[in-house]
Formats: C-alpha cells, sequence, structure tokens
C-alpha cells in the first residue's frame, strides 16, 4: 500500500540529519523514495557515505543514495562545523560496521528530476541543507516546480537571532545564491527556520530513552551522535545546558510534513541576502506594502515561513514514531555506539 | 538657569522632524543649541529653509540653523518621498510667512564640531534623518565620540518589519555607509527605531485640539503638515486609518530623552547591511554567540536599541509639553495654515 507521503530527503549528515533520517524511516506514513547528499555539516562525499551507513544500519540499504553538489554556486567554500557534528558528521563515531550498499551513480540533482517526471505532483522534497542540489535540479529541469508536490526546507530565520551571524542561519549561509533561486522558483515551498527549531530542546535523555528501548546498532549511533551534539548546544546555551539537549532543526521539516498543525505560518515574498554582512538572511515580506528598495516586486512567488510551534507536541510525536518497533528485525546488530 | 538637555538637532524636516522640534522647543528640559539639517525627507537647502522656517515661526529665529550634506556617502540619491511628507517637507503648506533669520556659515558637520568643542561632555545629539552630518563631524574631530554626552536617534528597525524593504527603515537606507560608522563610532548611543515609533500612533485629533489651545501660526502649521502625513500612514495601515492617524518616529526620540523610562532596551553590537536587498537593515547581535560570518568581531562597540515602549505614556507626554504655554507672546501670527 503507497504510504500518504512520498519523499526525497535532501540532507547533509550531520547529527539532526540522522535524527530526522530515522524519524522517516520510522513514521508509518512517510515512504523514503531516496536520500540525496549535498555538502553542508560535512563535505560531501562524507555526507554520502553517512546516508549510506544510516540507512544500512536501519536495515533500509536499498533506499538510493546520491552524492551531489560539493560547493555553494558561487561564494567560497565555508569550512565544515566539525565542532557541532563531529569531523564525521555523527559526533565521532568510534567505530563503523562495514555494509555492502552503494551509491546511485547519478548527481542528486539528476535522481530528483528523474523521480519527479516519474511519479509527476507526487514527490515532496524535504530539503535540509544547504540548497545547490535543488537549485541544480531546477537548471537540469525547469519545470521542476510543477512536478513537484511541495518543499519543505529547514534553514533560515525572520526573527529568531541566527546561528552563524546575528541574521542568518548556516544552511542559507552555506549557499545563499541557490537558496534564492529555490525560494523563487514558484513551487509550493515552507521553511522550516529557526524561528521554530529553537523552541524545540529535544533532550539527550529521550534518544537514552529510545535507544534502551530499540536495543539496536542504529538508535544506539543515534544517542552517540545526540550526546556529541548536545555537549556543542549545552556549552553555547544555558537553558539548553539545563536538559543536557539540543534543537532538533532537520527533525522539524519531516514533523512538519506529517503534523502541520503543531505550526503557525506566515506566507509572504522571501529573498536571500547573498553577500555582504547579511549573507545568509532570509528577509520575508510581511505585510503587504510596495517597498522603494528594488527586488521585492510582484512577480517574487510567496512561500510559507513556521513562525510558532507546539513544542511540547512535537517532542511527543518524536518519541511515539522512535519508540515504537520500526527497526526491521533482520538489521544487523553490529557493534554499539553505546555510550 | 542652564537646561538639562543641551541638545543639538540634526533633522531632515519632514512632518515628523517638525513635530519633534516643537516638542523640544516646548519642554522646559531641554534647549536647542543648534538645527543640522541634511537631505533626506527632502533637499538639504528644502530641509534648511524649513528649520529657518518653523524655528522661526515659533518665534525662535535666533537658533543657529546650519545646511549639511546633500547626498550619501557612498550609494545613489534617493528620491524624497514627496507622497508622504509633501514637495515642501510640510504636507504642501499653501504660503509661508517671510522671515529674515538666515543660516548659520557653517556646515552641520562643523558647527556640531565647533559646539562639541566648546561643551565638551555637555551634549546630546539627537539625530533623525540620514546620518551623513555625523559620519562627516567624525571625520573632522574624531575624538567627537568623547566630546559628545550622547546620541540619540531615530531610525533602523530590529524586529519590526522596515518602511523601505521587508527589513530596512529610511534613515538608515539613504545613508547607511554613514550610518554604520555612526554605530561603530564608540560614542554612547540609543536607537530609536520603528521597534517602538510603529507602537505609538498619534490622531490627528491630537495636533488639532494643541492647535485650538495655542491659537498659533506654529501649531496651526504643525496641524496642516501632520494632517497631510495622516493621509499617507491611513491610507497605509488599516489601523493607523481608524483614528486618521500617524507615527510619531522622529519625535520619540526626543520623548526617549526626556522620558527613558518609558522604553526598554537591548544592548548589542549593530551593524548596517550598506548594499545589496537587506540595504540599510540595522542588525543587532543579540546573543553573546561568536558568529563564523565575519563583520561580527570583539571590537565592534556596543548600542542600545529601543525594543519596547509605553505608547499611552507617551502620547501623554506629547500632548502636556505642546498645550502648555511654550510659544513667545511676541511670536508673529502669521497667516494660519488651519484646516
Amino acid at each position: 500500500m503507497t504510504r500518504p507521503f512520498q519523499v526525497i530527503y535532501d540532507t547533509d549528515p550531520g547529527v539532526d540529519d540522522a535524527m530526522a533520517l530515522y524519524y522517516a524511516l520510522a513514521h508509518p506514513d512517510i515512504e523514503v523514495l531516496g536520500i540525496t547528499t549535498t555538502f553542508g555539516n560535512v563535505r560531501v562525499e562524507q555526507a554520502a557515505a553517512n546516508a549510506l551507513y544510516l540507512s544500512a544500519l536501519a536495515g533500509q540499504g536499498h533506499i538510493p543514495v546520491t552524492q551531489g553538489v560539493a560547493t555553494p554556486l558561487h561564494k567560497a567554500s565555508e569550512a565544515p562545523p566539525a565542532s557541532i557534528h563531529g569531523a564525521d558528521g555523527l559526533g565521532n563515531l568510534p567505530n563503523r560496521v562495514a555494509f555492502d550498499n552503494r551509491l546511485d551513480p547519478r548527481s542528486s540533482a539528476q535522481f530528483i528530476v528523474d523521480m519527479a517526471r516519474a511519479r509527476p505532483g507526487k514527490i515532496t522534497l524535504v530539503a535540509v541543507g544547504p540548497l545547490g542540489n535543488l537549485a541544480a535540479a531546477l537548471r537540469l529541469e525547469p519545470r521542476l516546480p510543477q512536478l513537484i508536490r511541495k518543499v519543505i526546507l529547514m534553514g533560515g530565520t525572520v526573527l529568531e537571532p541566527g546561528n552563524v551571524s546575528p541574521v542568518a542561519e548556516a544552511n542559507i549561509w552555506n549557499d545563499p545564491h541557490s537558496a534564492d533561486l529555490v525560494f523563487g522558483a514558484g513551487w509550493k515551498l515552507t521553511m522550516v527556520g529557526l524561528d521554530v527549531t529553537h523552541q524545540v530542546i529535544l533532550p539527550v535523555a529521550l534518544f537514552r530513552k529510545i535507544a534502551a528501548q530499540q536495543r539496536h546498532c542504529a538508535t544506539d549511533t543515534l544517542l552517540h551522535a545526540v550526546n556529541f551534539y548536545a555537549d556543542f548546544y549545552s556549552g553555547l546555551y544555558p537553558h539548553v545546558a539545563t536538559v543536557h539537549g539540543c534543537f532538533g532543526h532537520d527533525v522539524l521539516a519531516f514533523i512538519y510534513l506529517t503534523n502541520p498543525e503543531f505550526f503557525v505560518c506566515e506566507s509572504g515574498r522571501m529573498r536571500v541576502a547573498v553577500d555582504g554582512l547579511a549573507q545568509g538572511q532570509t528577509m520575508l515580506r510581511r505585510k503587504p506594502i510596495n517597498y522603494p528598495q528594488a527586488g521585492w516586486d510582484d512577480n517574487v512567488p510567496e512561500v510559507h515561513a513556521c513562525m510558532e510551534v507546539q513544542a511540547e507536541a512535537c517532542k511527543q510525536v518524536l518519541e511515539h514514531t522512535l519508540m515504537a518497533p520500526w527497526l526491521n528485525t533482520g538489521a544487523p546488530s553490529g557493534q554499539s555506539h553505546e555510550l
């Protein structure tokens, strides 16, 4: 039976990316058609390796994984944030089980285009890294916005302070030119940004509870990664440290997919500052005013931006989803990364 | 007896500039040492003529008025917003009384420097237009930040949507390079921006009441100008139209001077986006985070930004101040601009 949400997951794993992948794999309403990787939290080669590893670890090694863009569209590459996600993107795993799943030979952009053409109007793109693969796909197939059901992206911020500058969020800042193309492409798009992700603090204890329930190397690995990630956030934000927690960031893009009722959105034209001190800022036109500043004219399509979220409801659906039996019994037990 | 607040008023009159000037002249604690003019709401020649006219009309033709910068520091000039302030900056006055006060021959920047040297540590700069005169004064006298008591400026916005773009306010947008120099100069500075000025809606009826009380050409002229200004704002914002009102903008800089207890401020490093789509945005670093984006390092001095205001208290002090007897009985009665 077809699941309600057919998804291509564009990602740069990354700890919260791993959390989001496992939420998607665990959720009964989501079918992950493919995992398309990009540079971002790690180099693209590492991102692709992590996507292969995480899916095989969960017994889902059959899901196609592609490797995508290695660099931003115009700006120079920023250094991957090893202090946040670990040098390997997964909290510096002490060892990895060997699996034999291999990359799909297509670029991430080509995979997105092929799938969209094959299932027109069916696929949701959930994109949680820099947006270079989506921008590249738009160049391969200009009709892509008509072929895709909708885009949900984790990135950007409207009112909440940024995490790479006072006004910019890391995913958008890593490739602002691609992001501006994606916001302006004319598809149904919802931005899940820091305005909501900074409201949802996930304690490490939640992932410890999940790992104890599942007794599986996939959730053990997730626990290891989240623990590393929480050390970073707890060092930065006292209110996060009180629960030794982290933000959910990427997983909220999937929770928006399954439970949009937890969110309050605003709609409007969105542009991205591509250079200067505001580089990477997502600017939402919140009032229907004709501004004298150029760049806000009528042909900019409107998108949705999440502004408020029911944090407790998000935590509950995350826990409920990852606590249920979702890991194949035939999955490899592997070596544990338990703490 | 010396009044507590010795002020140089840097302005581009402008309707709310006129309102602010009359508040300053009416307030028993403020001494206006000089009026320095700039381009902005009107060309600088018109700004200077309006400053001469407004002060003479109020019987204060002895106050020095200077003409300052005519253009932004780097960007091309924007057209003056005649639909907001009128082509003459005062709501298209039907006629003007002739006065014989003349400009002080110094540039606005030189006047600021001369006065600051003569009264070190005493003078507050209240700047309510683009900040080119202050930037020019800093080049004439690099020690100016040590000679000035403090700077209060109307301009910019942190969270409230802008009025010339979704993120930028007009005064800063008109000369963003000068604004960035002024925010970074190292003096005690408070920004009174749209975050608070958009909270204070002044009905035309208030100025009608003041004009009826004073029976003076100065307050008649203010009523004429405010009525024009309110037409613009009431056309743009339904909640302003319900009272046929306008925002107080510039007068709030003086109310902050006399009644800082009405305001809640945040402090932090402030930078200005000087070009691109975010041009003119005032970006406040609201969290003590070391960001990877360049431009936010430790040598950026902190300033204060008003984030909340007691709107009713502001309206009351404005009404109380302008209703009291402040217009010289020997002032010219002139021709009325009453509606």
